[in-house]
């Protein structure tokens, strides 16, 4: 299939890649031309000059980029996506952005007879570099059964949501999920040790039962140690806090401890933590 | 073994039981004695008319009663344990407890020449039947070498974690950590559907990542349908909270989050929900 993927950063760069060696033509557009340029020679690529240009030469063209501003840039700006992209294409947004921005986007889209998912991911630069991220798709139902075989590319799991921002919305619970399970590891691993317990024979205890969960078995070694560096940032990670209560606000939920621990992530940023990962929510209950 | 049972609640009767399935001869005690006789024919067991006389007639007593105060006169009382236990004996606590009860416990029974171990336990109601138990053990490391293959009768995975309370305070971990990853997915589950999202659909989606838990596994489906009947009842979530934050106030763990779910919990106890399980938090966020 003729594809083009538009923003090469952590995660864009190794999905683009994977898109070759599940035998597509991929031409990629990148903001950093060095950066396009690598990756061209690094997978035997094409680049273009301007998203359009990039998407003028695709069936499908794949976006991953830092929010809803950056996926303006690409596809309403000079040049942009919209631009170069032909009726009958494909338009798939990977970046976790706004589900407003996904319902607006796939309302322009539409009338240019383009078709638009959202479709965030979750799993990470690993995911993205092993292939086996998980993708969470909204949009229509025929878009999606066309995007599927392309996305198996990098994905382990793609599941289809909705209508357009479902996708936006789905990774927004992952988002609400994994602040109350960090924020309540973090109180635990820090009253463990303020209680001078031997905290291996602790997690020995508990990570098989009800208190189980993915962040404990890959985290808490390293939440201990105070080595925040396994992943997704604090920063990403208010982005999309900010995301979700704004669209709590529209929806009515009540996510008192969502908003709780948006706070207590900006106060590790004041520690310094920007760049840490979402496990060092424990920092700020460590200072003495 | 000659062992002694005491409290035959929904925990103790089928643990009792499966002591006698592995070859011990437990003589148990029950404050109600109706519930005694009937676990005595069920299991071809003995019973005695006080705590003393069971502890009397066992190298090995356990107690498994509800709160520190019945643990206290199912012991220190009148006919109480330590009235009729031996030297050399071994007294084991499964009560979620406080670790200042375990550590005077510990104290006063070696006094008398007989070894404690607090023995708090995890797995809910379906372990206790299923013999499939995690247990949390504080105390003197020989002690616990010494009640290791008797626990095995209702042990799925037993842990040693340190000196006498520190079973206790590991199950507090546990607790911690489960507030978090229960008021999360409450939050989240609440947003999806304040959101009109198919929650089937993101569960599959989000389930086997970082967002992954116990709990979303094994409850989000019953909390979406507003089931509440699964297990370890907010009334004891409140208890082992309360104690929790008791402890945390002597070792200056800052438990914020863990302190305002003990806060929603006591929301969902005036809606009527004492007795619901602890995924109930959903309860107070889908009033209208």
């Amino acid at each position: 299939m003729r594809m083009a993927f538009i923003g090469l950063g952590v995660m864009g760069y190794p999905m683009a890649g994977h898109l070759v060696k599940a035998g597509h033509e991929v031409t990629v557009y990148n903001r950093s031309q060095d950066k396009a340029a690598a990756w061209a020679t690094a997978f035997a690529g094409k680049t273009a000059a301007t998203p359009g240009a990039a998407a003028a030469a695709a069936d499908v063209v794949c976006v991953c980029v830092g929010n809803d501003d950056d996926v303006r840039a690409v596809i309403f700006g000079t040049d942009g996506a919209l631009a170069g992209i032909s009726p009958g294409s494909l338009l798939i947004d990977h970046t976790t952005a706004s589900a407003s921005l996904a319902r607006e986007l796939h309302a322009v889209t539409g009338q240019q007879g383009v078709g638009f998912l959202d479709a965030p991911v979750s799993g990470g630069q690993a995911g993205a570099e092993n292939g086996a991220l998980t993708i969470m798709v909204g949009g229509d139902r025929h878009d999606y059964d066309r995007a599927e075989p392309a996305l198996a590319a990098y994905a382990r799991a793609c599941q289809y949501i909705g209508p357009a921002g479902s996708g936006q919305l789905a990774k927004m619970v992952n988002q609400i999920c994994i602040a109350g399970i960090v924020q309540g590891l973090s109180e635990g691993l820090h009253f463990a040790r303020r209680a001078g317990l031997d905290v291996d024979a602790v997690i020995g205890a508990i990570s098989k039962g009800a208190a189980q969960s993915w962040q404990m078995e890959n985290r808490w070694q390293t939440m201990v140690n105070g080595e925040f560096e396994f992943g997704f940032a604090v920063e990403w990670m208010r982005k999309d806090l900010g995301m979700t209560l704004d669209e709590a606000g529209r929806n009515g939920a009540r996510l008192d401890m969502t908003r709780l621990v948006d706070n207590y992530y900006a106060e590790v940023q004041e520690l310094g933590g920007n760049r840490w990962d979402t496990s060092s929510l424990i920092a700020r209950l460590e200072r003495t």
